[in-house]
């Protein structure tokens, strides 16, 4: 059976009949009708994912931040601004098989969204104090479902990489999570190129060498398929 | 002279020789390297302006923030991110004889840049202050030097459009002011469309009804230009 499974996978493909919910992009939290807090994440990675899940046959779904960037052939794109909003997108695409969460979800959002343009008193020099208050983690949330898909989780991060993803990876739960140097301009967000660490539960680590996005996202595809049928054959 | 003066300006064009400085687009302003404040300015606005200037031989220099738009012909163009970062270009960029300031600069900034992403606490669902400071006010600082140009402020606002239009006008010492109503979708920030009122010292008002932007914006040069003209010849 696991040989004839295994089969079936490269004849039709390896995510054939399986549905993926892939996010991407940055969200973008309202502090009044003109401005936002937002990062710099350009959606490159997720959006190279989701190119590549279905050119091996899955269907798939992109929740997608504010990007510039077209839609890959065969990919169902549902576009969202905030964090908030990117949650209950997902929830409305679920159930899945596997979920990939790649955007990068502003941790914080303002407290009150103004109902109009914040205007300054033009007769101070005052600052202005924005109090944040959290936001819906979404791979923890969908994470936590009786219908839990196979988890993959990033982390982008500017210091102590591999240390924040493993315990990213523990505490939410994942079935792996992508780890993702930021601070390198030559990789990360908004480059051409990534370079990226895979870890499991067990912590073993997988390096895959600076490349395209879009080779990258081949080639984690093909590892998180893998270990996706390592579980479910 | 007067009428040989004038006959001049429409054989070579109504700005020839005229050093025209404009800036748009949002500014970003940086939490952290990766997380930033900005505002939902497209720069379609300010770009049009540039490119209607140019046509009537005016030399341009565009200082403009993150924009997703190609530079125009004949225009020299300076990217910057944060309002510190674009007063500094307009700063070097000077003199001009005109400045049109239709880039949505943000007021306020964090208070500190932290160096590596802000961490989020895992162990609670605590919020976050933000402590923001004033921007330096691009316009009313070059309004105010010796060699001030010919000043031309934008106001964008979602409420009390005109009287606060007219407050600014007055309180930077321009001499017009571009009132852009962005509360209607159908014009205003990231639309094609645009309507717009420019008001003078004198407190009249001239409106032009919604056009494309590249439309409103050679309207907008012609007016400028003749109010221009008006005070130097």
């Amino acid at each position: 059976a696991l040989v004839s499974a295994a089969a079936g996978c490269f004849q039709t493909g390896l995510l054939s009949g399986r549905h993926i919910l892939i996010t991407a992009g940055p969200t973008q939290e309202a502090i009044d009708p003109v401005r936002y807090i937002s990062n710099h994440s350009s959606g490159k990675m997720g959006f190279a994912l989701a190119e590549a899940a279905a050119e091996v046959g899955a269907r798939v779904t992109l929740v997608c931040g504010p990007v510039h960037l077209p839609t890959p052939d065969r990919v169902t794109r549902v576009d969202v601004l905030s964090a908030c909003d990117m949650l209950a997108a997902c929830e409305a695409a679920m159930p899945c098989d596997l979920l990939i969460a790649a955007a990068a979800v502003a941790d914080y959002r303002p407290e009150a969204i103004a109902p109009h343009k914040l205007k300054k008193n033009p007769g101070t020099e005052d600052g202005l104090v924005l109090q944040l208050v959290r936001n819906p983690d979404i791979l923890a949330t969908l994470s936590a479902r009786p219908d839990r898909p196979f988890c993959v989780g990033f982390a982008a991060e500017t210091q102590n990489l591999i240390a924040y993803a493993t315990r990213k990876l523990l505490d939410k739960n994942l079935d792996l999570i992508v780890a993702n140097d930021v601070a390198d301009p030559s990789i990360g967000f908004n480059s051409e190129d990534n370079s990226v660490t895979v870890i499991d539960p067990q912590q073993h680590s997988t390096r895959f060498s600076q490349a395209s996005k879009g080779l990258i996202a081949r080639q984690l595809i093909a590892f998180i398929a893998a270990r996706y049928h390592h579980l479910h054959i």
